[in-house]
């Protein structure tokens, strides 16, 4: 990695810090410039615009997903076993960031826009629903859960349950949540076994 | 009702809209002068400040989800009957808003803020927890959900189930959204039951 590859690295582990507390509207050159110590047209010279830079975040922020929650549950046997890892590692994903999930806010912010960070978290939101549905065909195929079991369905209702302890975590701070989305996800696995 | 009650009412009508378009954030005096067609004086007149007139907004929205969800509901008899009107009912106010629902959008849009408005979310989506919790507590007793089933456990679910749905319906604009909400929400009474 040259250096600057690795200020522009270092800036967007800021820029993803900001933009989960604001969101990603609220991430503009300025707001990172006060909220880094950076100069603004420090900022400019990396992104170009601010467009350019919520579009870096997220795919900081999904490098950051990947590396935090896909990727250590790969040590992990296929099937449930795995599902179980990545339930796991999403809550703390989400207990790790200040904001909480910055995939999460950006859904509502975007999800009346059009343009390419819009697009970017559609494409990166549609892989990661294959992925779960994928791991739940595998555990399927081993016998794990139900012959008949439709993949996206499972992905779907697996979502579902985390965007529930999102929001009760997030906004009602309910100190209850982790262990309600754990009793949500042995019935999700129950149901389908 | 006054006329000056009448010409708040239709302005709120006007702010919800742009609202559940733009979000809270976005709901500011000028734009909705913008929006509406009204004068900003005007505005400033009836609200006095932006967050005032987010306040207002989150009232009418409020209201307007007792009388569209809620309300009709209550046609039903209580328990498992009355459980899915209200699930029939909150995906159909889903669609009826050009941007979903206000209240999704405001979650992330204010669980990292303190103030008013966010007092008043939380409470609201308290008492509709509550709501829904009182309700499955009271199909249980009716024997027709399991005797020993945590309402607000089903509430949680219910609620993740609901928001499941409004990502893939609002973000990935899934024509399929409303058809695996209700496969989720059946399941989850066969689960209880």
């Amino acid at each position: 990695m040259s250096k600057g590859e690795r200020t522009r690295e270092a800036i967007l582990g800021h820029a993803l810090d900001l933009a989960s507390v604001v969101g990603l509207e609220g991430l503009s050159i300025g707001a990172l410039a006060s909220h880094s110590g950076l100069s603004k047209s420090g900022l400019f010279a990396h992104f170009g615009s601010k467009e350019a830079l919520q579009l870096a975040t997220l795919k900081a922020a999904s490098n950051a997903f990947v590396a935090e929650v896909m990727a250590p549950a790969r040590a992990k046997p296929q099937g449930v076993e795995r599902l179980r890892a990545i339930f796991e590692n999403w809550l703390a994903w989400t207990e790790r960031h200040d904001g909480g999930c910055l995939f999460v806010t950006a859904a509502v912010e975007l999800d009346d826009r059009s343009g390419p960070a819009r697009d970017y978290l559609v494409g990166m939101q549609r892989s990661w629903l294959s992925a779960l549905a994928r791991q739940a065909t595998h555990a399927a195929r081993q016998g794990e859960l139900r012959a008949d079991l439709d993949g996206e369905q499972f992905a779907f209702e697996m979502y579902g349950i985390y965007l529930g302890y999102h929001n009760a975590r997030r906004l009602q701070r309910d100190p209850d949540a982790q262990r309600r989305a754990r009793i949500a996800f042995d019935a999700l696995l129950q149901n389908y076994r």
